[in-house]
Protein backbone atom coordinates (compact mmCIF):
# COMPACT_ATOMS: atom_id res chain seq x y z
CA UNK A 1 0.00 0.00 0.00
CA UNK A 2 1.19 3.20 -1.10
CA UNK A 3 -0.11 6.55 -0.16
CA UNK A 4 0.88 9.57 -2.19
CA UNK A 5 0.30 13.28 -1.44
CA UNK A 6 0.57 15.42 -4.34
CA UNK A 7 0.78 19.29 -4.44
CA UNK A 8 -1.01 21.94 -7.11
CA UNK A 9 1.85 24.36 -6.81
CA UNK A 10 3.19 26.28 -9.29
CA UNK A 11 5.78 23.70 -11.10
CA UNK A 12 3.86 20.46 -10.53
CA UNK A 13 3.45 18.44 -13.79
CA UNK A 14 -0.28 16.65 -13.08
CA UNK A 15 0.33 14.87 -16.44
CA UNK A 16 3.26 13.31 -15.90
CA UNK A 17 2.05 12.91 -12.04
CA UNK A 18 -0.66 10.90 -13.47
CA UNK A 19 0.72 9.04 -16.30
CA UNK A 20 3.18 7.91 -13.35
CA UNK A 21 0.61 7.27 -11.62
CA UNK A 22 -1.11 4.77 -13.70
CA UNK A 23 1.96 2.83 -14.82
CA UNK A 24 3.14 1.98 -10.66
CA UNK A 25 -0.86 0.87 -10.28
CA UNK A 26 -0.58 -1.05 -13.42
CA UNK A 27 2.23 -2.92 -11.91
CA UNK A 28 0.08 -3.76 -9.15
CA UNK A 29 0.26 -1.35 -6.17
CA UNK A 30 -2.36 -0.58 -3.99
CA UNK A 31 -2.42 3.16 -4.39
CA UNK A 32 -4.51 5.85 -2.83
CA UNK A 33 -3.83 9.99 -3.79
CA UNK A 34 -4.37 12.54 -1.31
CA UNK A 35 -4.05 16.20 -2.45
CA UNK A 36 -4.98 19.75 -1.14
CA UNK A 37 -5.49 23.09 -3.12
CA UNK A 38 -3.60 25.87 -1.59
CA UNK A 39 -2.81 27.61 -5.04
CA UNK A 40 -6.55 27.15 -6.66
CA UNK A 41 -7.67 28.11 -3.03
CA UNK A 42 -5.95 31.25 -3.68
CA UNK A 43 -5.99 32.32 -6.77
CA UNK A 44 -9.85 31.78 -7.02
CA UNK A 45 -10.56 33.39 -3.28
CA UNK A 46 -8.61 36.98 -5.05
CA UNK A 47 -11.27 35.90 -8.48
CA UNK A 48 -14.18 36.14 -5.73
CA UNK A 49 -13.27 38.88 -3.82
CA UNK A 50 -12.30 37.14 -0.72
CA UNK A 51 -8.58 37.05 -1.03
CA UNK A 52 -6.57 34.56 1.18
CA UNK A 53 -4.79 35.55 4.42
CA UNK A 54 -2.45 33.66 6.47
CA UNK A 55 -1.68 33.83 10.10
CA UNK A 56 1.46 32.91 11.85
CA UNK A 57 1.13 31.06 15.33
CA UNK A 58 3.47 32.09 18.42
CA UNK A 59 5.68 28.94 17.05
CA UNK A 60 5.99 30.68 13.69
CA UNK A 61 3.70 29.00 12.40
CA UNK A 62 2.16 29.81 8.78
CA UNK A 63 -1.42 28.71 8.32
CA UNK A 64 -4.42 30.33 5.95
CA UNK A 65 -7.00 31.97 7.98
CA UNK A 66 -9.76 30.24 6.82
CA UNK A 67 -13.37 32.54 8.11
CA UNK A 68 -16.89 30.71 6.73
CA UNK A 69 -16.36 32.04 3.52
CA UNK A 70 -12.29 30.71 2.97
CA UNK A 71 -13.77 27.62 3.75
CA UNK A 72 -16.22 27.63 0.77
CA UNK A 73 -13.71 28.84 -1.52
CA UNK A 74 -11.60 26.44 -0.36
CA UNK A 75 -14.17 23.59 -0.75
CA UNK A 76 -14.76 24.69 -4.04
CA UNK A 77 -10.82 24.83 -5.16
CA UNK A 78 -10.81 21.29 -3.80
CA UNK A 79 -13.47 19.32 -4.84
CA UNK A 80 -14.24 21.94 -8.01
CA UNK A 81 -10.67 22.29 -9.45
CA UNK A 82 -7.77 19.90 -8.03
CA UNK A 83 -9.75 16.83 -7.45
CA UNK A 84 -11.75 16.85 -10.81
CA UNK A 85 -8.50 17.75 -12.74
CA UNK A 86 -6.53 14.93 -11.24
CA UNK A 87 -9.59 12.28 -11.62
CA UNK A 88 -9.71 13.74 -15.41
CA UNK A 89 -5.96 13.45 -16.04
CA UNK A 90 -6.12 9.37 -14.51
CA UNK A 91 -9.29 8.68 -16.38
CA UNK A 92 -7.11 9.50 -19.54
CA UNK A 93 -4.40 7.15 -18.11
CA UNK A 94 -6.51 4.74 -17.87
CA UNK A 95 -7.00 4.44 -13.62
CA UNK A 96 -10.23 3.89 -12.86
CA UNK A 97 -9.95 7.14 -10.12
CA UNK A 98 -12.57 8.06 -8.08
CA UNK A 99 -12.23 11.36 -6.17
CA UNK A 100 -13.91 11.94 -2.75
CA UNK A 101 -13.04 14.19 0.00
CA UNK A 102 -12.79 13.93 3.96
CA UNK A 103 -16.06 14.84 4.13
CA UNK A 104 -17.54 11.52 2.39
CA UNK A 105 -18.65 9.44 5.00
CA UNK A 106 -17.18 11.20 7.66
CA UNK A 107 -13.49 10.04 6.48
CA UNK A 108 -11.07 12.22 8.01
CA UNK A 109 -12.70 13.28 11.22
CA UNK A 110 -11.10 15.82 13.33
CA UNK A 111 -11.11 18.29 15.91
CA UNK A 112 -12.03 22.14 14.84
CA UNK A 113 -10.17 24.75 16.81
CA UNK A 114 -11.46 26.34 19.43
CA UNK A 115 -9.35 29.42 19.33
CA UNK A 116 -6.35 29.99 17.13
CA UNK A 117 -3.48 31.71 18.46
CA UNK A 118 -2.08 34.75 15.98
CA UNK A 119 0.85 37.31 16.08
CA UNK A 120 0.26 40.02 14.30
CA UNK A 121 2.28 43.56 14.85
CA UNK A 122 4.09 41.51 17.50
CA UNK A 123 0.64 41.25 19.33
CA UNK A 124 -0.64 38.04 19.95
CA UNK A 125 -4.45 38.02 18.78
CA UNK A 126 -7.38 35.43 19.53
CA UNK A 127 -9.60 34.57 16.30
CA UNK A 128 -12.61 31.83 17.45
CA UNK A 129 -14.45 31.59 13.98
CA UNK A 130 -11.61 29.61 12.22
CA UNK A 131 -12.53 26.35 10.41
CA UNK A 132 -9.75 24.84 10.61
CA UNK A 133 -8.45 21.66 12.61
CA UNK A 134 -6.74 18.51 12.32
CA UNK A 135 -7.44 15.12 11.30
CA UNK A 136 -7.51 12.91 14.55
CA UNK A 137 -8.90 9.68 13.19
CA UNK A 138 -9.14 8.39 9.34
CA UNK A 139 -12.26 6.31 8.67
CA UNK A 140 -10.92 3.90 6.05
CA UNK A 141 -13.61 1.71 5.46
CA UNK A 142 -14.73 4.00 2.11
CA UNK A 143 -10.35 3.82 0.86
CA UNK A 144 -10.31 0.24 1.04
CA UNK A 145 -14.05 -0.69 0.10
CA UNK A 146 -12.65 1.28 -3.30
CA UNK A 147 -9.03 -0.75 -3.61
CA UNK A 148 -10.94 -3.67 -3.24
CA UNK A 149 -13.18 -3.16 -6.18
CA UNK A 150 -10.31 -2.13 -8.29
CA UNK A 151 -10.56 1.87 -7.44
CA UNK A 152 -7.92 4.26 -6.67
CA UNK A 153 -9.12 6.83 -4.41
CA UNK A 154 -8.52 10.31 -4.92
CA UNK A 155 -8.98 12.52 -1.13
CA UNK A 156 -8.96 15.97 -1.23
CA UNK A 157 -9.73 18.93 2.24
CA UNK A 158 -12.05 19.25 3.77
CA UNK A 159 -12.18 16.99 6.81
CA UNK A 160 -15.01 16.88 9.15
CA UNK A 161 -15.31 18.02 13.04
CA UNK A 162 -16.43 15.97 15.70
CA UNK A 163 -19.69 18.84 15.20
CA UNK A 164 -20.01 17.71 11.71
CA UNK A 165 -18.46 21.27 10.56
CA UNK A 166 -16.10 20.66 7.13
CA UNK A 167 -13.13 21.81 8.74
CA UNK A 168 -9.80 23.12 6.39
CA UNK A 169 -6.74 20.57 7.31
CA UNK A 170 -3.44 20.41 5.88
CA UNK A 171 -3.22 17.70 3.44
CA UNK A 172 0.25 16.84 3.79
CA UNK A 173 -0.43 15.92 7.38
CA UNK A 174 -4.11 14.21 6.35
CA UNK A 175 -2.20 12.10 4.38
CA UNK A 176 0.35 11.21 6.83
CA UNK A 177 -2.78 10.12 8.98
CA UNK A 178 -4.52 8.17 6.18
CA UNK A 179 -1.01 5.82 5.59
CA UNK A 180 -0.66 5.16 9.17
CA UNK A 181 -4.73 4.26 9.56
CA UNK A 182 -3.88 2.22 5.85
CA UNK A 183 -0.95 0.42 7.82
CA UNK A 184 0.64 1.53 4.06
CA UNK A 185 4.55 1.11 3.64
CA UNK A 186 5.60 3.92 2.06
CA UNK A 187 3.90 7.55 2.05
CA UNK A 188 4.78 10.19 -0.40
CA UNK A 189 4.94 13.95 -0.23
CA UNK A 190 5.53 15.77 -3.48
CA UNK A 191 5.62 19.32 -4.84
CA UNK A 192 7.75 21.68 -6.27
CA UNK A 193 10.77 21.00 -4.15
CA UNK A 194 13.51 18.03 -4.23
CA UNK A 195 13.32 17.54 -0.50
CA UNK A 196 14.76 19.45 2.61
CA UNK A 197 17.22 21.40 1.74
CA UNK A 198 20.04 22.56 4.35
CA UNK A 199 19.81 25.79 3.21
CA UNK A 200 17.16 26.64 1.05
CA UNK A 201 16.92 27.25 -1.76
CA UNK A 202 20.40 25.47 -2.64
CA UNK A 203 19.44 22.14 -4.16
CA UNK A 204 23.19 20.99 -3.51
CA UNK A 205 21.93 21.39 0.34
CA UNK A 206 19.63 18.81 -0.04
CA UNK A 207 19.24 15.96 2.57
CA UNK A 208 18.68 12.68 1.48
CA UNK A 209 18.12 10.88 4.98
CA UNK A 210 16.51 11.48 8.06
CA UNK A 211 16.42 8.82 10.92
CA UNK A 212 13.85 9.06 13.42
CA UNK A 213 15.58 10.70 15.92
CA UNK A 214 16.76 13.30 13.87
CA UNK A 215 12.82 14.33 13.02
CA UNK A 216 12.86 17.09 15.61
CA UNK A 217 15.42 18.83 14.31
CA UNK A 218 14.76 18.66 10.88
CA UNK A 219 11.15 20.00 11.89
CA UNK A 220 12.97 23.18 13.42
CA UNK A 221 15.45 23.18 10.35
CA UNK A 222 12.54 23.45 7.89
CA UNK A 223 10.71 26.70 7.11
CA UNK A 224 7.36 27.49 5.18
CA UNK A 225 5.40 24.60 4.11
CA UNK A 226 8.49 22.16 3.80
CA UNK A 227 8.09 22.57 7.86
CA UNK A 228 4.19 20.76 7.92
CA UNK A 229 6.07 18.10 5.02
CA UNK A 230 8.76 17.09 7.69
CA UNK A 231 6.29 17.14 10.62
CA UNK A 232 3.60 14.68 8.71
CA UNK A 233 6.76 12.72 7.41
CA UNK A 234 7.68 12.53 10.85
CA UNK A 235 3.84 11.81 12.08
CA UNK A 236 3.73 8.76 9.48
CA UNK A 237 7.26 7.03 9.93
CA UNK A 238 6.07 7.13 14.09
CA UNK A 239 2.83 5.81 13.52
CA UNK A 240 4.43 2.86 11.61
CA UNK A 241 4.66 3.55 8.01
CA UNK A 242 8.19 2.15 7.03
CA UNK A 243 9.09 5.35 5.11
CA UNK A 244 8.05 8.67 4.11
CA UNK A 245 9.82 10.28 0.82
CA UNK A 246 9.56 14.23 0.55
CA UNK A 247 10.48 14.37 -3.48
CA UNK A 248 9.58 16.58 -6.80
CA UNK A 249 7.10 16.30 -8.61
CA UNK A 250 8.15 18.73 -10.96
CA UNK A 251 9.68 15.85 -13.92
CA UNK A 252 8.95 12.54 -15.15
CA UNK A 253 8.29 9.72 -13.11
CA UNK A 254 7.99 11.69 -9.61
CA UNK A 255 6.21 8.55 -8.22
CA UNK A 256 8.73 5.89 -9.19
CA UNK A 257 11.92 8.25 -8.47
CA UNK A 258 10.47 8.99 -5.06
CA UNK A 259 10.28 5.26 -4.74
CA UNK A 260 13.82 4.53 -5.57
CA UNK A 261 14.87 7.64 -3.20
CA UNK A 262 15.36 10.72 -4.97
CA UNK A 263 14.59 13.00 -2.05
CA UNK A 264 14.30 13.52 1.59
CA UNK A 265 13.87 9.73 3.04
CA UNK A 266 12.58 9.67 6.25
CA UNK A 267 12.59 6.14 8.20
CA UNK B 1 -34.07 0.74 -5.54
CA UNK B 2 -34.84 3.96 -5.56
CA UNK B 3 -33.31 7.07 -7.50
CA UNK B 4 -34.34 10.86 -6.08
CA UNK B 5 -32.93 13.45 -8.19
CA UNK B 6 -33.10 16.77 -6.09
CA UNK B 7 -32.91 20.24 -7.60
CA UNK B 8 -30.94 23.15 -5.68
CA UNK B 9 -33.23 26.05 -7.11
CA UNK B 10 -34.87 28.77 -4.96
CA UNK B 11 -37.52 26.91 -2.63
CA UNK B 12 -35.85 23.81 -2.44
CA UNK B 13 -35.19 22.89 1.24
CA UNK B 14 -32.31 20.66 1.76
CA UNK B 15 -32.39 20.54 4.88
CA UNK B 16 -36.02 18.59 5.46
CA UNK B 17 -34.77 16.51 2.23
CA UNK B 18 -31.69 15.43 4.24
CA UNK B 19 -33.99 14.53 6.96
CA UNK B 20 -36.53 12.66 4.75
CA UNK B 21 -33.92 10.82 3.12
CA UNK B 22 -32.33 9.35 6.32
CA UNK B 23 -35.87 8.23 7.02
CA UNK B 24 -36.39 6.50 4.33
CA UNK B 25 -32.41 4.79 4.16
CA UNK B 26 -33.22 3.70 7.71
CA UNK B 27 -36.14 1.57 6.52
CA UNK B 28 -34.32 -0.57 4.85
CA UNK B 29 -34.38 1.23 1.28
CA UNK B 30 -31.96 1.03 -1.03
CA UNK B 31 -31.31 5.61 -2.20
CA UNK B 32 -29.51 6.57 -4.70
CA UNK B 33 -29.50 11.04 -5.03
CA UNK B 34 -28.34 12.56 -7.81
CA UNK B 35 -28.43 16.58 -8.05
CA UNK B 36 -27.73 19.41 -10.46
CA UNK B 37 -26.32 22.73 -9.52
CA UNK B 38 -27.77 25.30 -11.80
CA UNK B 39 -29.19 28.01 -9.59
CA UNK B 40 -25.46 27.53 -7.94
CA UNK B 41 -23.70 27.90 -11.52
CA UNK B 42 -25.64 30.62 -12.34
CA UNK B 43 -24.55 32.26 -8.99
CA UNK B 44 -20.91 31.53 -9.10
CA UNK B 45 -20.92 32.34 -12.94
CA UNK B 46 -21.87 36.06 -12.12
CA UNK B 47 -19.50 36.11 -9.27
CA UNK B 48 -16.88 35.16 -11.41
CA UNK B 49 -17.70 37.61 -13.93
CA UNK B 50 -18.41 35.03 -16.74
CA UNK B 51 -22.23 35.31 -16.56
CA UNK B 52 -24.47 32.64 -17.51
CA UNK B 53 -25.90 32.42 -21.34
CA UNK B 54 -28.90 30.50 -21.97
CA UNK B 55 -29.48 29.41 -25.91
CA UNK B 56 -32.81 27.72 -27.65
CA UNK B 57 -32.75 25.60 -30.24
CA UNK B 58 -35.06 25.39 -33.31
CA UNK B 59 -36.79 23.00 -31.64
CA UNK B 60 -37.70 25.71 -28.49
CA UNK B 61 -35.09 23.44 -25.93
CA UNK B 62 -33.31 25.80 -23.63
CA UNK B 63 -29.75 24.89 -22.32
CA UNK B 64 -27.02 26.15 -20.64
CA UNK B 65 -24.14 27.69 -22.84
CA UNK B 66 -21.31 25.80 -21.91
CA UNK B 67 -17.87 27.35 -22.73
CA UNK B 68 -14.80 25.95 -21.42
CA UNK B 69 -14.89 28.84 -18.76
CA UNK B 70 -18.67 28.03 -18.39
CA UNK B 71 -17.93 24.34 -17.70
CA UNK B 72 -15.41 25.28 -15.30
CA UNK B 73 -17.79 27.29 -13.51
CA UNK B 74 -20.32 24.22 -13.70
CA UNK B 75 -17.60 21.62 -12.10
CA UNK B 76 -17.24 24.29 -9.35
CA UNK B 77 -20.80 24.72 -8.28
CA UNK B 78 -21.34 21.13 -8.79
CA UNK B 79 -19.03 19.65 -6.79
CA UNK B 80 -18.01 22.51 -4.52
CA UNK B 81 -21.17 23.83 -3.65
CA UNK B 82 -23.92 21.15 -4.20
CA UNK B 83 -22.35 18.20 -3.76
CA UNK B 84 -20.69 19.19 -0.36
CA UNK B 85 -23.76 20.79 1.06
CA UNK B 86 -26.02 17.44 0.29
CA UNK B 87 -23.12 15.41 2.05
CA UNK B 88 -22.87 17.60 4.77
CA UNK B 89 -26.10 17.56 5.50
CA UNK B 90 -27.23 13.54 5.16
CA UNK B 91 -24.08 13.16 7.23
CA UNK B 92 -25.40 15.14 10.28
CA UNK B 93 -28.43 13.21 9.51
CA UNK B 94 -26.98 9.88 10.22
CA UNK B 95 -26.43 9.06 6.70
CA UNK B 96 -23.57 7.73 5.04
CA UNK B 97 -23.35 9.74 2.23
CA UNK B 98 -20.62 9.52 -0.38
CA UNK B 99 -20.75 12.24 -2.59
CA UNK B 100 -18.79 11.60 -6.59
CA UNK B 101 -19.40 12.82 -9.68
CA UNK B 102 -20.22 11.33 -13.11
CA UNK B 103 -16.70 11.67 -14.19
CA UNK B 104 -16.00 9.53 -11.32
CA UNK B 105 -14.86 6.13 -12.55
CA UNK B 106 -16.63 7.17 -16.18
CA UNK B 107 -19.85 6.48 -14.31
CA UNK B 108 -22.02 8.58 -16.73
CA UNK B 109 -20.47 7.98 -20.01
CA UNK B 110 -21.71 10.17 -23.23
CA UNK B 111 -21.37 12.10 -26.30
CA UNK B 112 -20.61 15.50 -26.58
CA UNK B 113 -22.40 17.53 -28.94
CA UNK B 114 -20.78 18.07 -32.09
CA UNK B 115 -22.32 20.96 -32.79
CA UNK B 116 -25.47 23.00 -30.99
CA UNK B 117 -27.94 24.97 -33.15
CA UNK B 118 -29.08 27.97 -31.49
CA UNK B 119 -31.69 29.99 -32.44
CA UNK B 120 -31.01 34.45 -31.93
CA UNK B 121 -33.36 36.88 -33.29
CA UNK B 122 -34.64 34.29 -35.88
CA UNK B 123 -31.71 33.24 -37.29
CA UNK B 124 -29.51 29.60 -36.33
CA UNK B 125 -26.33 29.71 -35.37
CA UNK B 126 -23.76 26.60 -35.13
CA UNK B 127 -21.82 26.52 -31.77
CA UNK B 128 -18.75 24.13 -32.00
CA UNK B 129 -17.04 24.75 -28.91
CA UNK B 130 -19.59 23.26 -26.14
CA UNK B 131 -19.00 21.31 -23.93
CA UNK B 132 -22.51 19.42 -23.41
CA UNK B 133 -23.99 16.24 -23.96
CA UNK B 134 -26.07 13.16 -23.04
CA UNK B 135 -25.57 10.65 -20.72
CA UNK B 136 -25.51 7.71 -22.67
CA UNK B 137 -24.13 4.75 -20.77
CA UNK B 138 -23.80 4.49 -17.08
CA UNK B 139 -21.16 1.96 -15.35
CA UNK B 140 -23.00 1.06 -12.23
CA UNK B 141 -20.28 -0.65 -10.56
CA UNK B 142 -19.20 2.00 -8.78
CA UNK B 143 -22.60 2.99 -7.23
CA UNK B 144 -22.68 -0.91 -6.43
CA UNK B 145 -20.05 -1.45 -4.27
CA UNK B 146 -20.73 1.74 -2.55
CA UNK B 147 -24.32 0.60 -1.93
CA UNK B 148 -23.61 -3.01 -1.28
CA UNK B 149 -21.13 -1.31 1.66
CA UNK B 150 -23.77 0.66 3.00
CA UNK B 151 -22.91 4.27 1.26
CA UNK B 152 -25.42 5.90 -0.29
CA UNK B 153 -23.88 7.86 -3.11
CA UNK B 154 -24.79 11.49 -4.11
CA UNK B 155 -23.91 12.21 -7.46
CA UNK B 156 -23.45 15.08 -9.30
CA UNK B 157 -22.42 16.20 -12.97
CA UNK B 158 -20.15 16.26 -14.93
CA UNK B 159 -20.64 13.37 -17.06
CA UNK B 160 -17.62 12.61 -19.21
CA UNK B 161 -17.33 12.12 -22.86
CA UNK B 162 -15.91 9.22 -24.80
CA UNK B 163 -13.14 11.56 -25.53
CA UNK B 164 -12.26 12.17 -22.00
CA UNK B 165 -13.41 15.79 -21.64
CA UNK B 166 -16.04 16.46 -18.67
CA UNK B 167 -19.40 17.62 -20.04
CA UNK B 168 -22.27 19.31 -18.84
CA UNK B 169 -25.37 16.82 -18.86
CA UNK B 170 -28.90 17.74 -18.01
CA UNK B 171 -28.94 16.30 -14.18
CA UNK B 172 -32.42 15.19 -14.60
CA UNK B 173 -32.15 12.93 -17.40
CA UNK B 174 -28.81 11.70 -16.31
CA UNK B 175 -30.85 10.59 -12.89
CA UNK B 176 -33.31 8.62 -15.65
CA UNK B 177 -30.59 6.98 -17.26
CA UNK B 178 -29.19 5.72 -13.89
CA UNK B 179 -32.72 4.45 -12.81
CA UNK B 180 -32.72 2.82 -15.70
CA UNK B 181 -29.02 1.55 -15.20
CA UNK B 182 -29.86 0.14 -11.62
CA UNK B 183 -33.33 -1.34 -12.83
CA UNK B 184 -34.71 0.92 -9.57
CA UNK B 185 -38.64 0.89 -9.18
CA UNK B 186 -38.49 4.35 -8.70
CA UNK B 187 -37.52 7.39 -9.97
CA UNK B 188 -38.49 10.88 -8.09
CA UNK B 189 -37.71 14.35 -9.82
CA UNK B 190 -37.54 16.80 -6.95
CA UNK B 191 -37.70 20.57 -7.08
CA UNK B 192 -39.47 23.43 -6.11
CA UNK B 193 -42.91 22.70 -8.30
CA UNK B 194 -45.83 20.42 -7.29
CA UNK B 195 -45.72 18.84 -10.53
CA UNK B 196 -46.73 19.58 -14.03
CA UNK B 197 -49.76 21.69 -14.71
CA UNK B 198 -51.91 22.29 -16.98
CA UNK B 199 -51.76 25.90 -16.86
CA UNK B 200 -48.47 27.09 -15.45
CA UNK B 201 -48.69 28.59 -12.82
CA UNK B 202 -51.60 27.56 -11.62
CA UNK B 203 -51.65 24.92 -8.47
CA UNK B 204 -54.86 23.61 -9.18
CA UNK B 205 -54.11 22.31 -13.13
CA UNK B 206 -51.57 19.99 -11.17
CA UNK B 207 -51.70 16.95 -13.54
CA UNK B 208 -51.36 13.60 -10.96
CA UNK B 209 -50.90 10.63 -13.65
CA UNK B 210 -49.35 10.44 -16.80
CA UNK B 211 -49.46 7.19 -18.83
CA UNK B 212 -46.55 5.90 -21.10
CA UNK B 213 -48.64 7.21 -24.01
CA UNK B 214 -49.55 9.98 -22.57
CA UNK B 215 -45.57 11.16 -22.17
CA UNK B 216 -45.15 12.76 -25.84
CA UNK B 217 -48.11 15.05 -25.06
CA UNK B 218 -46.95 15.71 -21.70
CA UNK B 219 -43.26 16.73 -23.37
CA UNK B 220 -45.16 19.45 -25.71
CA UNK B 221 -47.05 20.86 -22.82
CA UNK B 222 -44.43 20.93 -20.39
CA UNK B 223 -42.58 24.71 -20.93
CA UNK B 224 -39.40 25.43 -19.51
CA UNK B 225 -37.20 23.02 -17.37
CA UNK B 226 -40.65 20.80 -16.90
CA UNK B 227 -39.79 19.98 -20.08
CA UNK B 228 -36.81 18.23 -19.13
CA UNK B 229 -38.06 16.85 -16.66
CA UNK B 230 -41.33 15.08 -18.33
CA UNK B 231 -38.73 13.71 -21.14
CA UNK B 232 -36.69 12.36 -17.67
CA UNK B 233 -39.26 10.83 -16.29
CA UNK B 234 -40.49 9.37 -20.03
CA UNK B 235 -37.18 8.19 -20.44
CA UNK B 236 -37.02 6.07 -16.96
CA UNK B 237 -40.58 4.14 -17.02
CA UNK B 238 -39.76 3.19 -21.30
CA UNK B 239 -36.82 1.69 -19.93
CA UNK B 240 -38.10 0.09 -17.49
CA UNK B 241 -38.72 1.84 -14.18
CA UNK B 242 -42.21 0.97 -12.90
CA UNK B 243 -42.88 4.74 -11.97
CA UNK B 244 -41.05 8.12 -12.28
CA UNK B 245 -42.98 11.02 -9.60
CA UNK B 246 -42.26 14.44 -10.91
CA UNK B 247 -43.19 16.33 -7.13
CA UNK B 248 -42.40 18.86 -4.61
CA UNK B 249 -39.11 19.60 -2.72
CA UNK B 250 -39.97 22.91 -0.63
CA UNK B 251 -42.00 21.03 2.56
CA UNK B 252 -41.21 18.48 4.65
CA UNK B 253 -41.03 15.05 4.08
CA UNK B 254 -40.42 15.67 -0.21
CA UNK B 255 -39.66 11.78 -1.33
CA UNK B 256 -41.98 9.51 1.14
CA UNK B 257 -44.58 12.06 -0.12
CA UNK B 258 -43.63 11.39 -3.52
CA UNK B 259 -43.60 8.16 -2.84
CA UNK B 260 -47.18 8.18 -1.72
CA UNK B 261 -48.13 9.48 -5.04
CA UNK B 262 -48.26 13.70 -4.22
CA UNK B 263 -46.95 15.31 -7.62
CA UNK B 264 -47.47 13.97 -11.17
CA UNK B 265 -47.09 10.29 -11.57
CA UNK B 266 -45.22 8.75 -14.79
CA UNK B 267 -46.05 4.99 -15.41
Amino acid sequence: MLVVKVGGSEGVNLDTFAADAAEVIRSGQRVVIVHGASHATTTLAAALGHPAQFITSPSGHSSRRTDRRTLEIFQLACRGVMNQQLVEKLLRNGVNAVGISGLDARLWEGKRKDAIRAVEDGVVRIIRDDYSGTVERVNTKLITTLLDAGFTPVISPPAISTEGDPINVDADRAAAQTAAALKAETLLLLSNVMGLLRSFPDEATLISRIAKHEIDGAVQLAGGRMKNKVMAAGEAVRAGVARAVIADARAASPIRRALAGEGTVIS
